[in-house]
């Protein structure tokens, strides 16, 4: 047992499969404690993780060069406590391997379960640490993939709970924050040759004036978005053509294409897009990794008559320098990666070596709001702007706190800078986001946005929920 | 169901839940096909995986920096056939988690289950990337973690399998293969702005001249080792200078230490085992990713004058830059890594960005034998030595064919390369390394290694198997 098992003077003895989670001790204690000290002494009592599966395949929503079937998926966190508070997160996947994504969020529970909410809550930044610093777990990445994701998972549903404990969104919780405070969140044991924390501080700092008026703003006007609904590879010329006269009409600027599966094919949606939304609205492309660097080179060279945007993911999102290498070879079209760098580490990299225009930070894909928070913070230092990974299952509803939270107390702007939007799933969410004339409308609901409906969570859960367990299944 | 279920004529109707796991089809065959057309019809019935843990962290063995306790873990793999054949791999983990690292392996196995044998043997090429390039589980990397190296462990089972069948050590194997059958197992989709298939080509044929004469002065001499038995950070200083010593007597020239949790206790320990080995003996040291980039500068200042000879993980495994700057600011002591090098992507930037002098790869941290024949013919191509990362549960045993394999027929020359050896749990296995004055004797038996014995596997199993379910259980 790891965890120590006394806090704040209750001793707990006796080893118990499971850590606490199966102790309902809370329950036990008196009257008095239970009422006087019930905050201080309230702990976590399970970190539950759910298989959530939506049959996307059966529509093609979401196909890309390298997803053609993707039926998006969510490991489901709930993090529970002796008060009776919980906090929720998730990891995003795109089916198969979603159990995996459960098992990882499994391992690290025990890390968790047991530890007192107020010490938790007040020190984020240790807690992350915790989860990502694991002796033995670390190996599975360090710092990437499943055991990562999974770090991020459970790191956001502590956010979550904090800003339900707190009646904030979570932008609002962050924007509020003192600049020491958010310093304090970030890990920069591999960052300071690139940011130290007093740079950091100094950014937060120099941000300070006018975080008012940007809350008003945005409160007001809402945060840019952009769409990816008419472009998925799957779709007939006429419905993305149809998608994206309707794009423009609900007041998107920026649409985005997937590129990458046939060079010929893609010269014509490109063509056929371009005619549709006119030569003022942005057209980004998404290659989501199909390429070689010479060849992601070669491939753009007849779309750059219809003036793409930005290429997204034209190469494997580990390649820091081919992204520097096609940059260097395609401007003026912008580069853009970020959905699945894995880490602060290779966002730093990215950024060193000047590989891109646009960073896509993801809401679950790294290890939670901490080390989102010094992903901005690395955008800031180098003037990159940060255009969020949305769509799947949550993010959008997630990622739309960290934009609106870099927009007030970070960069300070929204100046080429826009969170994408995909119009599928949200009905699943407590929380949904609203969209209104092409922009995020800011939540206001306390949270991160991560809670699921309970009846979505059941119907769609894996694989015996009833959306699963019927003849429908493929 | 994704397989195609028709083989060779045999129509095998119904979804079975697992696939072809549960189905002994093969057994209900005429026996005119059983004994004429086995061996063309005979399939993968079953990829297994088992979580088998050493309660290494008992006496410190395997401590560093950053794994203080580890529990030497293998998620092992068995490929069974409806022939009857076997293949054995595993991937490497130090512990907790590695019940998730047997899920990930279990989430691959219905991509392999149902396959002919002779089919994937013909091409494992193409085996190895529909591993990797499943367009659902590689969202849970892509090409990193417990989903790549789950793929690393199946794909170096495959091989086990092959070279079983043919009676070959896998280094004799693969060096009997042609340069244009090598070349056939590399996925250069993401390679070519470094290394073309052609380069490849030309790197294997100019070795061929030579390779008789390299393999037997192989099986004559055995391949350079050098130890890490002295210098893990549990252990006391009378302890480091006696197995310094030993070590010496024992045949080697280079020793390690591992370093980086305390600066001054660095001191001590290298002064103590410079001190213990003379002035001749190589002394590199590792610090398990422990320092930030200037941190690892500064902190190898006071343990120059003991003249390091590589300094092994300084920061960030992904950090590519980050190693160019520290290896260009301490100079002439060299910088290794590869152990967590996720994969040839990373490599490749490694070698481009003239960032490391030693590379080492690590038989179970990428997708197996196929992914380390790129990273070979990409050292090669810059001139890079590999120094194989070892220790851990049976990566002597697996590695060293690579390593060899490279002596005979990629880089033609064992000039300034060793591969670890580290003398725990080999007793687990089946083909044991074997050392002799300080070097690796060529292993002879068919295979590549990864095999354990059938009671090591029982005894170790994880949670339930003996060695666990007992009093000793920490």
């Amino acid at each position: 047992m790891r965890l120590d098992n006394n806090f704040f003077g209750l001793r707990l003895d006796g080893g118990v499969a499971g850590g606490y989670k199966d102790i309902p001790w809370h329950r036990g204690v008196s009257s008095e404690l239970r009422q006087g000290r019930m905050a201080m002494s309230e702990v976590i009592t399970a970190v539950d993780a759910i298989d959530v599966r939506f049959p996307t395949s059966r529509e093609l929503d979401g196909s890309d060069a390298m997803n053609p079937e993707p039926d998006y998926s969510a490991a489901y966190v709930t993090i529970r406590t002796s008060g009776g508070e919980e906090g929720f997160g998730l990891a995003f996947t795109v089916g198969r391997g979603n159990e995996v994504q459960v098992a990882a969020i499994r391992a690290l529970a025990p890390l968790v379960v047991g530890l007192p909410v107020a010490d938790v809550l007040a020190d984020l930044g240790s807690f992350s640490q915790t989860l990502t610093g694991d002796s033995q777990l670390r190996w599975l990445g360090p710092h990437k993939g499943a055991i990562h994701m999974a770090a991020g998972a459970i790191v956001n549903a502590a956010w979550d709970l904090y800003a339900r404990r707190e009646g904030k969104p979570l932008w609002r919780l962050l924007a509020e924050m003192s600049p020491a405070q958010l310093v304090g969140l970030v890990d920069f044991r591999y960052l300071r040759d690139a940011l130290t924390p007093e740079e950091a501080l100094d950014i937060l700092q120099r941000a300070q004036p006018g975080r008012e008026q940007r809350q008003k703003d945005l409160l007001a006007l809402g945060y840019p978005a952009y769409t990816t609904t008419p472009g998925w590879l799957g779709y007939t010329d006429e419905k993305l053509v149809r998608l994206a006269r309707e794009a423009v009409a609900d007041g998107f600027d920026l649409i985005k294409l997937k590129v990458g599966a046939d060079n010929d094919a893609d010269v014509r949606r490109m063509a056929l897009a371009r005619e549709a939304v006119g030569p003022d609205i942005r057209i980004a492309i998404d290659a989501n990794q199909a390429w070689g660097v010479r060849q992601a080179i070669d491939w753009l060279g007849p779309l750059a008559e219809y003036d793409p945007y930005w290429i997204e993911e034209p190469t494997s999102p580990d390649d820091v320098l081919g992204h520097a290498a096609i940059r260097g070879a395609i401007a003026p079209i912008k580069v853009a990666t970020g959905e699945h760098c894995h880490n602060q580490v290779m966002f730093k990299q990215l950024l060193q070596a000047q590989a891109i225009d646009v960073l896509q930070m993801d809401a679950t894909r790294v290890a939670g709001v901490n080390e989102n928070i010094a992903i901005l913070l690395l955008a800031a230092k180098f003037g990159v702007p940060v255009c969020p990974h949305a769509g799947g299952v949550g993010l959008c509803e997630m990622v739309q706190h960290l934009a609106m939270f870099d927009y007030v107390a970070v960069s300070g702007s929204t100046d080429d800078r826009l969170i994408e939007y995909v119009d599928h799933l949200h009905q699943h969410f407590a929380d949904p986001v609203v969209i209104r004339e092409g922009r995020y409308v800011a939540p206001e609901l306390p949270g991160t946005g991560a809670r699921m409906h309970p009846e979505s969570v059941a119907a769609y859960s894996f694989p015996n929920g009833p959306q699963w367990n019927s003849s429908e299944e493929s």
